[in-house]
């Protein structure tokens, strides 16, 4: 029984960390990260605990001490994340001999103890540590110790060397090596500042010409881009620019047969011009395709493709590779189908084929390829239909090459899976968002995905509406539910978008009780006056560059709701992050077609405000300022005037 | 890249663990383990799972088979528990290709579909999983195979085979055994029913005699066993009954020098007559000893014995093996300090010097000669003052070889410590209830104690006092204070104990602010009269024989605080455990010193009643009925008479 060999203390319940370190805690480049953990060991003596941070891959990492706090009996640390890319995080403790010998030979001089016996036990110490360190720290050591041991020299002097600051630093650290405990390492996924806090902006470059029926270019969304980036967007995510099939092609409004002239849905991805690595030759040339990743650059607009993993039966990888997709007995691709339901225009692939090792990696130089083209944002398509195993591998090989490149995962499955897709690596995730539309909804989802453990991890992009789903608020709610939904998804989450319609309030369905659009512009060209009345750009750009000038509405875990009176109005505060900028307190009418009225209870104690203060609150939307006195304060809000208040919190009055 | 090394699914969120399987979740045999998991792969294929258990080092194990809930997104299942000792439980998920075609198959007869080809499929996957399997069961494979693959047979008759429960069984398991995910493995810690569910008496054999100050033995204790059986107590725990050291004995209230014919105190271990194996030859022999557990287990009554690994100065070990000790740089063993306080009665065992391999062993074998004895509850003294890893081994070596041996934690310090201790094996824990007499804080601390993650490896022992612990609302609150707290361990925890007195109310310090008993029998003999007046011993007995008949008081996790109009009076439910046995209704006046009134909310909802239902609730302890009506109800509680009621809900009226 080699009790040596057993750990003298117990480090756990590490924080930040998710699945036990199992995945990566998600930050942002320049956060700070807050370490936690519960560090214990027998007895009475003192405990030195550290965390240690590093990229991985690099052999020296940054060391901080962690310091033991009463309540809650736990140990902390602090530090500034200075870099994007993976990194890694562990905690190392040892018991303290040393500082706990110092801190009872205090102790004992103040009780007048006869110490020269204690400053023996102290030099044994030092001896000991000296054992274990380079030659250079010995000397200074040995030196020390004999001082300290030696009862021919004054206790004065001895004292003072016990006491010493070289001594102290010169002694941190495992008295013998076998004494230091370390953890596993926890990783950490630093991303860049876009990946937290961004305005995404959704189109289908063909829809962007000005003649009807006409197919629009990456020209013609150049043409748009002053008219985008005076919406205040930055991100412009395209779906699918590859060659379209055109075997069993679909028609207008997912018409099973596609009549000619019908231009095909963009996720049919594939055909003689080439597939994932290809332009669609109608779009323009690749040379085209660059030139409006770098105009948008130059409005400050960076350009996401889609990245959707199917091919149509004209995809050149059906000849090529036919051991990448699912083989029948009687030799044929098998289609993608739903029993009974039949989608003829897809193959999908099988990632599981033993031959498909290829297709793997095919589908990560796929991403390399738009990298190299300068594109660093990916929306990616039903990533649940692909195995998990893949997006961990190809985000991890992906990443490691450019530690920029961020992933949205456009999944909306139970739970669990959306989460994990978030889990294994994915920088952000589409959400429930769109379905969330009363207040105990929205309160509800927020509360969760806001908070640990889920905030750990998952970044909510909260899209307002997509081409695949116009909710029935929208449909129904007319102008203001387009501007109410507007404003809670720019205010609830730092990454939000719309897809490109919603500023002109769209709203007409395929049918009743379909969440398509009517005419979808998945299956046909939408020529569109952008500057059509009652739109809602206005609103868009004011919403936009209060997020800009507002840290409070750049990060999403400074969210609480606060009570309001009425059911229709929902309230809450963003709290400034870090004590940087103001706190906002955001008050909205959930119902498009009445006015509402209702008191909200402010917590005026966490802006240091008493109930007797008056103080001064300004809305941001209208430019408006109004004096208020105490936490409870009357709002009244009409949607065909204001959808809501957007405060700053101003104080004294 | 080997993508097929990759795993096919997830499985996460395993529940029970502790601390992601780092430490054993603790049940009681015969109980029912809740299993869940979240268990998620890509596409629409169907997922098989199943949990499996078995004992540590057995080869067979149980499965059960998973079953997914949509909401809350988790796998389940459950098993009884049938045996005590060290388990683990682990499971395995794996994608169905065959379900997923059978279901596939359903929705296309539905249709009308041709099935011929997907029969043939079907075929294929049959031969494709003959291949993993045992000579035997490829047999009746291979012939339905044939049957299925064969387009002479008859349609009918192939999906006959296609639906056939003989083949779903075949079937069942994974397709290739690549396929299958397999977690880590979960320890649980399986105990006896006592490990749960017990009532505990503190007892010191010297004080039991029935003339004043002359050395009671064990068969003055064992003369006891009636009366205390009577009380309906079930452990007996003696302080350590060793030889008492004799150099800087302690005299009466710890004086810190002993007077002649002192006692000394029973934690100051070893003497020349012996060590950890020894009797104090004052007490009797260990032949007594033994006629002594022998008497308790005839009125089933357990004796638990106390293990404190310290040694007096005269300790056999401090000869024989210095080395087991802390050796000053002159060379004498170092006494236990605080600095500036000195216990010079007590050498602590240093578990880590280079040598103290054989201290650990020797500590173990102390454990073993009293299982030896008879002995299998151990009462751990202080267990934070001795290495965590010290205990996490011999605990595990002591139950690998008794399974049935309970080992209490008598632990008070920082939580993480205290729970740590309870983590690495031991079977109950001291806990801070004595010092939690509001209802805020017994709310909390029971809130916190009953529920998981602490619930799952914490067993709280609800000591109303002990020894060292006379809080000062016993000592100012007369009776009244000792039938309430009494009430409270007894209904709040499974587990409850008193110390020897506690039915006599004795309540006198040693001094104003201390939490010592006057003239405590740690330092001397106190021979008492057990009938004294205004003893507590018939709500002692009522309480415990409630205990005994009532299986809502003898788990922990079943506990939920209710509303309650008054502050001085706490309600709680303790709910009918799995439907068993009556559901309970607990209301308790704090206030030992004034009558208080109360409308307590039940929450009849739980107990299928309506609000506008009638019900009788029966107060146990006084034996009266009420009719009660809806949920909010009236209490009136006088501590001179009840301190509370403790009711059984019987409906209807």
């Amino acid at each position: 029984m080699d009790h040596l060999a057993r750990p003298r203390l117990v480090i756990e319940q590490v924080s930040p960390t998710v699945d036990g370190g199992e995945y990566a805690v998600k930050r942002i480049v320049g956060d700070t990260l807050h370490v936690g953990a519960a560090i214990y060991k027998d007895g009475h003596e003192l405990i030195s605990a550290q965390v240690c941070f590093r990229k991985v891959g690099s052999s020296e990492a940054h060391t901080e001490p962690l310091v033991y706090e009463f309540n809650p009996d736990r140990w902390f640390a602090h530090f500034v994340l200075p870099e994007i890319g993976d990194h890694e995080m562990w905690i190392e403790a040892w018991p303290d001999p040393f500082l706990t010998w110092r801190r009872d030979l205090e102790k004992r001089i103040e009780a007048g103890e006869d110490i020269t016996g204690e400053l023996r036990e102290g030099a044994k110490l030092v001896r000991i540590r000296s054992k274990s360190l380079p030659e250079e720290r010995v000397e200074p050591l040995m030196n020390a110790a004999r001082v300290l041991g030696n009862d021919d020299v004054g206790v004065e002097t001895r004292t003072r060397v016990a006491f010493s600051q070289t001594l102290k630093e010169l002694m941190y650290g495992p008295l013998e090596p076998g004494d230091l405990l370390r953890t596993r390492f926890y990783p950490i996924r630093v991303d860049r500042k876009e990946a937290g806090f961004s305005s995404w902006y959704e189109l289908f470059p063909r829809s962007q010409g000005t003649t009807p029926g006409v197919h629009g270019t990456f020209a013609d969304t150049e043409r748009r881009l002053p008219e985008i980036a005076a919406m205040g967007f930055d991100v412009i995510y395209l779906p699918p620019i590859h060659p379209i099939g055109v075997t069993h092609r679909k028609g207008k409004n997912n018409a099973r047969v596609g009549q000619p002239g019908d231009v095909g849905s963009p996720w049919a991805i594939g055909a003689a011009e080439g597939g994932h690595t290809a332009v669609h030759p109608e779009l323009g040339t690749i040379d085209d395709f660059r030139q409006l990743v770098r105009a948008a650059r130059d409005f400050g607009i960076e350009i996401a493709l889609d990245f959707a993993l199917q091919c149509s039966p004209d995809h050149p990888w059906v000849k090529e590779h036919p051991e990448w997709f699912y083989i029948r007995e009687d030799g044929t691709i098998r289609y993608a189908e739903n029993p009974p339901k039949k989608y003829e225009d897809i193959y999908p692939l099988n990632f599981w084929a033993p031959e498909a090792g290829g297709l793997w990696e095919a589908a990560r130089d796929a991403l390399f390829f738009w990298i190299d083209q300068g594109v660093k944002i990916f929306r990616v398509d039903n990533p649940h239909t692909k195995p998990l195993s893949f997006w961990q591998w190809c985000i991890a090989e992906v990443q490691a090459r450019h530690p920029d490149v961020i992933f949205l995962s456009e999944s909306f499955t139970r739970p669990n899976r959306m989460q994990g897709l978030a889990k294994l690596g994915f920088t952000q995730s589409y959400t429930y968002f769109t379905w969330k539309n009363t207040k105990q909804e929205l309160e509800q989802y927020l509360n969760e995905i806001t908070r640990p453990p889920i905030s750990e991890y998952y970044r909510p992009n909260f899209f307002a509406n997509t081409p695949d789903i116009l909710h029935e608020y929208l449909q129904h709610g007319g102008r203001p539910a387009f501007r109410i939904r507007l404003l809670l998804a720019g205010t609830l989450a730092p990454v939000y978008g719309i897809y490109s319609g919603y500023e002109l309030c769209e709203n007409e369905a395929v049918h009743p009780g379909s969440e398509e659009y009517l005419d979808s512009e998945k299956y046909e060209i939408r020529v569109r006056d952008w500057n059509a009345p009652n739109n809602i750009k206005r609103d868009i750009s004011k919403l936009n560059s209060i997020r800009q000038s507002q840290p409070a509405l750049q990060v999403l875990t400074n969210l609480a709701f606060i009570p309001s009176s009425n059911d229709q109005v929902i309230a809450y505060v963003k709290y400034a992050p870090g004590g940087v900028g103001s706190h906002l307190l955001i008050v909205v009418n959930l119902d498009p077609h009445h006015v509402h009225e209702a008191n909200v209870d402010v917590p005026i104690h966490h802006f240091g405000i008493a109930e007797t203060d008056s103080y001064i609150v300004r809305d941001l939307l209208a430019g408006t300022e109004y004096t208020w006195k105490g936490s409870r304060n009357y709002v009244r809000l009409d949607p065909t005037d204001k959808v809501g208040h957007l405060f700053e919190i101003v104080r004294p009055a």
